[in-house]
């Protein structure tokens, strides 16, 4: 059990490592007649690649997908869609001299713990580029969503000290600065304060956040397989994550119940609406159909070019200088990975609920 | 699916409505000749059991659990464990009112949306009476971890405004509080917060913290089933938990990497050490040997007896007040509810390991 | 992992030893709002029980199930349903003996080779008791399917060397005589063998054959999780079981391709059906709509009263007679049995089968 | 949920039609520091290989398999194997007639049923090219379980009315004729009446017997994830498979108890045996320690070139005679697919049992 497979309906496996052959994923258990196309999922891929600014490492990758199997005259067929990207850039060489000892915020030494040896390139299947495999699936997961108009909205949040302004929130900007941050201003200061961090030789952390609209209310098991539950595994499945909050989140920790309490209301039109939600749109682990909201805190890259106290794999302490391409903070790049996790988290519970009632399995099969 | 199992080797089932004939659960896949007895239970479920303080429900729940099948002769045979709790003590006649609308920050709407109805009974399979069945659960998970000196430590970190001072710390307390705190002053000022919050038909919500020590290097399973996201799933599927961290947490956001990275050392014996531990024991999702520390954030008893707006299932708009037995804060008995989940995903992912490696295979099998 | 689970979305995980304190399942992911009651289950267990006739053990099970939750106002409410029987009647004693060498054809050997010890109380968890649990599970199936007009005929076809003849096929049999054979006159002809074979103190073996109608076309996931395939590993799960076959069965290995394939042709009103049906009623592990036919062979009793040769737990060479309470043939209380692990999966592989199409999805959430 | 995976810790997922861009499967699970090369995998796949004989189909396949992950410096990392095989010589205008009508014998009618429509390129999904990702897999089973001296003996024992002779059983035969008999004289036979069946436009079926030594005592989990459950789930699984029997097979239901229950006893060694085997090595669902031994019976190919009576897609009763290139008898090629299923079932099982002792799990932890 390497722990390679992720969901129970809208199953997904990767494979690869940093500078094997290839990066893929079998998606397994897509439902059939979803229109599918290469360009699709390269629209995703596209926005976690590397390379498009100073902040994000110089590694040139094309990572073009190749869908090989699954999909029948542009249309998905119920049976596994089998993704594949190429490895390309390889220059293994940068990392044979990492072989010898273990980085600091790595997983070499576990990797050694476990394993009894690693495949060294790179990080081999520790490397964020495993991300990949998950967001050419998360693609097709969001893909599906939208057939529900279920939709996301991800964004960096802060990086180091810098935090977006709400008042000056501006969606538009995603897109508009390498950062992905929804606020020009904060964008520019966090410019200034990663030119600092690489200048030292240093990287910086971040927060992420993802709001998500239109999850009809009753998605989620009860007990074990919350809405949330498998969120926070999602979420902190991506390498150099570290905290996880929903809704209110930490905060609710310091709050009163009148304060947290989110009250129901019916609107003009009869529907049920809430005053607040410090629930971030999930209560007792099952969606209330208002808007799911959950943040995600990532550690500084852990590669860093500034020398390091640590041990080799005889367990010689040594000082080590990380060579190699490194971003000074990842959070950029993962903005896709999360919103990724969350459409395949969403799409695999989505799919669990749809025989929770007897009147369901009726209408389905009773025509 | 409704999403009752948790773990994959060592696999708890658990079933129970808060006002049903009981609460149990099914441990399947323990190994056999682990000692076990009633007591070793009971002794968790005590941890749990409200009543205690009129910090917790005045509720009296005896929770004597029966052990009624995988035990025999004293030691675990290898094959299910079933554990059952009796319910006593129900006063339905409370909650039948709640049966005509939606308590706000509970799971009444939602059930209601998912399954077209609900056991409105004390908030049925959302309550959290059932995770008396995680603790029995727990206890037994524990016990194996405690045959190779894994161990817990887990205490209440802070409630609403106050948090214990690590200058104060005191392990001894945890018992001597009703509140779990290891810090005498701390508890003292908390109990007067929450007095206030009774008064004021108010309820606070806080932190849980656990550090787990003993955990061998190696693991926890790459990708999706990292020993971090497999916690975070865990302690997430705990009713009210909104937030979860791991070592440096959310702060690792604000942190540069020179900083947050751990680096090894050897020691005098030669055995590999951290000079800190932002990571919390883990790296790349694998266990690094070190101490695990994380954090779960709580958010306030959603059962006040102040009066809150919310609406009927008809969808009418009303104002309520909640009867019935309420915790002004829930840390104090969730912090062997924490411990357990903690302990059965380290279980489950201690099994997974065994036969990571060729050379384990062989060790066990060529005999 | 000890393998007490059976299925995905109908998932039921089933607990006990013959003589600990009791039997039990606990039933995940069965739909909302089936409505339920004890007398449903019991119906099924009683087809089960032994003691009703000369030909099967004179021990006395009430075998009483009691629905625990899961249940509310005489409807399922999607949350697990635990089901639990008492165990009576226990005569312990009869077996001590049994603990100290190993019954030829029992899992005495294989059990203490895989956990160091057994409890060899009754054979413990590889009783046939432990099929009680399935079978109370197997009515909820049956049930839920029965709202689909999904319905199953079972029956036994041989016992020894007597089967039933085509010719005297008649169905009100099953529930006349003792034998569970839907001919009046191979059951008599078989009551004499097996009253032969109590003379001799020896056991038949026999073989069950089950009809299942109403399946609608589509059920079964291609690949590994077919139809036929789940059907198989569901009833060779069963203890005693030694041979599967579906539709033309061993026989088809006889046959040549012409013989073999079953026409399709469209009826007067335009229904697809087939002119024979080899296949058993399933097409490339997927449900074709016809009767689906299976057949399972059962080995003789392994118990009986001969003296037989074997070793001690020491490892001696030793002769035993084994005393207790026997039943001479298994078929006619396997009839229940069959059917009810032929119900879980169908209902298993129905609720999987929801989630196949997009147009599935959009019929359920675009409402 | 489409049913690809296979196994829970030595894990399969395989993917790929028949003409699309390939097959291939991803083996997560297995464990670090197997010595592995794609020869290791080519060898199996060449047993599987079509267009050796004039008895099977004279399409030309390469299956050249890639190693694409997981296989680092020669030996398995313990990360996922990524395996995928090109698809060549495609002729799929042959096929574009079969989009039209629903063949006899195939899944053509079931796939449109469940799915909407289907790849009717060859059978996509469900086409026998699908085998070739679980033979690469198995492969590594195989390999896997050599290291323990497991082996496998695989091969036909009848085609049609003609069956091998236990006289002149003689393994060297397997790999001398294109009918993988091990009886030079039946394999005559067999060829003889597979040359009428040709010149008839007809097929045959038959049965494969596959032997499993070195299994030691213990595998195997008791209720449902019995040995030979498993193993009847994953040859049923194939295509084409009506029957499974295991030991004495369906002739256990003819024989008596006293016959029928293989006497244990010890030999001058104090090694435990058995008289006979007519369990096939398998008690309780819990490997024995002797020889397993199963067979599966095969339905005769259902694409043959003789004139049928089939409906088109859109209801119409019609005559067909199906093109291409089809095997007169699969038997032959599929010796190898259920020893690849053999395989993968009992290195899962041999994996789930590593943790199934607490001294099991002492010896590998506490070092």
């Amino acid at each position: 059990m390497s722990g390679s497979t992720f969901g129970t309906h809208f199953k997904i496996t990767t494979w690869g490592e940093s500078h094997g052959a290839g990066i893929g994923a079998v998606v397994d258990g897509c439902p059939a007649g979803l229109p599918l196309c290469e360009e699709d999922i390269q629209a995703y891929l596209d926005r976690r690649k590397p390379g498009q600014s100073k902040f994000s490492t110089p590694r040139k990758e094309d990572d073009m997908v190749v869908i090989q199997s699954g999909v029948f005259e542009g249309k998905t067929t119920g049976t596994p869609i089998s993704l594949a990207i190429c490895n390309k850039n390889q220059r293994s060489a940068d990392y044979r001299e990492i072989a010898s000892y273990y980085r600091p915020g790595h997983a070499d030494y576990t990797f050694d713990q476990k394993y009894g040896f690693r495949d060294y390139r790179g990080g081999g299947r520790s490397s964020a580029r495993e991300t990949a495999g998950r967001v050419a699936a998360g693609a097709i997961a969001a893909k599906l969503l939208g057939t529900l108009d279920i939709s996301f909205c991800t964004y960096v949040k802060s990086i180091g000290p810098v935090a977006i302004d709400p008042a000056r929130f501006d969606l538009s900007q995603i897109n508009e600065n390498a950062l992905r941050m929804p606020d020009e201003a904060a964008a520019k200061c966090a410019q200034e304060y990663l030119q600092e961090c690489i200048q030292a030789h240093d990287s910086s952390g971040g927060v992420v956040e993802c709001c998500i609209t239109g999850v009809p209310a009753g998605i989620g098991e009860p007990v074990f397989d919350k809405l949330d539950a498998n969120l926070a595994k999602a979420i902190f499945s991506i390498g150099a994550v570290k905290g996880f909050e929903i809704g209110s989140g930490f905060q609710a920790a310091h709050m009163k119940g009148t304060a947290h309490n989110d009250s129901f209301y019916s609107d003009d039109k009869g529907r049920v609406c809430k005053k607040t939600n410090h629930a971030g749109g999930i209560l007792g682990g099952i969606s209330d159909g208002s808007e799911i909201i959950f943040r995600a805190a990532f550690k500084p890259t852990p590669s860093i070019y500034a020398a390091q106290d640590t041990i080799s794999r005889q367990g010689n302490n040594i000082t080590v200088q990380i060579k190699g391409r490194h971003d000074p903070v990842v959070v950029p790049r993962a903005v896709v990975v999360v919103e990724s996790m969350a459409a395949l988290t969403i799409a695999d519970l989505l799919l669990a609920n749809m025989g929770t009632r007897c009147s369901h399995i009726s209408q389905l099969y009773r025509t």
